[in-house]
């Protein structure tokens, strides 16, 4: 009997030993370790355990991430906004009133402290004229076409060079541990969709955010949605778990900001029973990244970074926790 | 040689016999056999077929579904309409100014003819009575006390029992060739998804439909949402791309529907290019469930059954296509 057993005894071990090996492969390999990295691993591992007490179904592990600031970076201003003065610019020739008439006319002259003093009442405006009057899908062509060819400032790479090499981990680790995962952006939901699929791994469908109003319409006898120049809703701070329940229907049990604007999404979120995750990224890396917080115009953290000891949310610390931030250029 | 190979041979045969019969088994069993059923099996095979011309992507794959009289009965009115009324008929000793106020008056008297000359703006009235002034949460649980109890008047039976044993089958069909299956529903989205996934499998999040406005708001010191007396967002007619497009960001391949409420889902679903698909469920079985089309108040079927056959819109006539309509009583 001895002997019989000994080929399959040889064999449990080669299967220990390997799924060992597989289990210490690091998920997240661009984090350094410490209690920040600990605290997420410890969250999942707890959450997946069948057998323990804080087991949650995979139907109910959902996870929401803020997009700028936190999935990729929004300085010196929201990539977005960008964007929404480029096609001004562009559609300039169209448009001869725009320069007499503000707050184009500051875009025109790059005179960004006076586009500044606009205010959300001007960067509504360029918002409007640059993102409505057209299909859903011609719009993605346009944001698609700008995204292949713009380039940041600082870092000189195209924008969606600089979404954050250990978020992406960190996605993927939620997901292979059966969380779905949702963008939770105040950017433009369509804007987002653009490039989730392929730089997130988030597919169109799991992405919430704000939106203008599209019409429904017949165009030369062809059915087409129209984009309109009028909001319908803005996925920021108290606005962030209500859109939150009408896209998603539940309530996360993990969600990710590095904002105020992520307050309330943190708090719904962590506020609910059972085991809960709240993450905040705090940008503490003028080197590789940018270091803002508490008095910051874009990506202010201020109210959340103050309550996050009580509320029990993590603090990722960009300088310390991530061996990189960016992923490697090709 | 060929001795070596011969039970090889043999073990190949079994493995294509079984997948032979394994293919045979028909994943439509309620479907009687003809042209409609043709038609979705063929539709279904082209855009998976890897290496036909009308191959579509698993993520491409997007089959949306009315809900009322397409997944579900909604003779002799819609159910949520039913659960409007005996919610305002549990709340009214709390409400006595509605004995003389209506459209509560008719419904406390009992009155369908004048409740239905309220017409939209008094039911209207009912929902924002009935469905608002309450946490997702708390609505949820109303919602499943009732679908628990209440009776069909007609088929005494639970009105979660009354959806349509082949629908189920369809939704089940395209899931198992990669298809993401969407109920969009001119009913509230929080009332389907009370049941989606129990009965339809389809998860909470992918439930389009109607919806009244929520605000977040700190409920003593606890975070919650309440439910507003204010329309969101009608996902009926035009609203139903608008609706589509806002929430899964995509054009679908496929739209089943059962009435002029979802000819624009299948107008803007078909007119998109490469393979498309229409299903219209006619309603033509008095016997089984009922018989109705251009003269009905709730689920009317006028233009768009007029126009199916230009459109390229596949009819299901129930009473001929379908073998049974309800699941069997337990």
């Amino acid at each position: 009997m001895q002997n019989l057993f000994r080929p399959l005894a040889a064999l449990a071990a080669i299967l220990i030993v390997s799924t060992a090996a597989s289990a210490e492969t690091d998920p997240l390999p661009s984090w350094n370790d410490g209690p920040t990295k600990e605290a997420i691993v410890g969250f999942v591992e707890k959450v997946t355990e069948e057998s323990g007490k804080d087991f949650v179904p995979p139907e109910d592990r959902i996870a929401t991430f803020d997009n700028d600031g936190n999935l990729w970076a929004e300085k010196p201003v929201y990539f977005q906004l960008l964007f929404a003065i480029d096609r001004v610019k562009a559609l300039a020739p169209e448009h001869p009133e725009w320069n007499d008439k503000q707050p184009f006319k500051a875009v025109l002259e790059g005179d960004m402290e006076t586009l500044a003093k606009s205010g959300h009442a001007g960067i509504a405006e360029l918002i409007m004229a640059s993102h409505a009057g057209m299909s859903p899908e011609e719009f993605q062509k346009i944001v698609s076409e700008w995204l292949a060819t713009a380039e940041h400032p600082r870092f000189k790479r195209k924008y969606t060079d600089l979404v954050y090499q250990p978020m992406l981990e960190l996605l993927s680790y939620l997901r292979d541990n059966g969380f779905t995962t949702y963008i939770v952006s105040g950017g433009g939901i369509e804007f987002v969709r653009n490039f989730s699929q392929d730089k997130y791994g988030v597919p169109p469908a799991q992405v919430v955010g704000s939106s203008i109003k599209t019409k429904y319409e017949l165009v030369d006898g062809k059915p087409a949605l129209m984009r309109l120049a009028e909001i319908n809703f803005i996925d920021d701070k108290e606005g962030k778990p209500v859109g939150i329940n009408q896209h998603i229907g539940a309530r996360p049990i993990f969600a990710s900001g590095n904002s105020d604007g992520d307050y309330q999404m943190l708090e719904w979120t962590t506020a609910g029973d059972g085991p809960r995750f709240g993450l905040i990224l705090h940008h503490t890396d003028a080197e590789r990244e940018y270091a803002y917080d508490r008095d910051s115009s874009i990506g202010r953290l201020d109210k959340a970074l103050t309550d996050a000891p009580e509320k029990g949310w993590v603090v990722i610390d960009m300088k310390n926790d991530w061996k990189t931030v960016f992923p490697a250029a090709n």
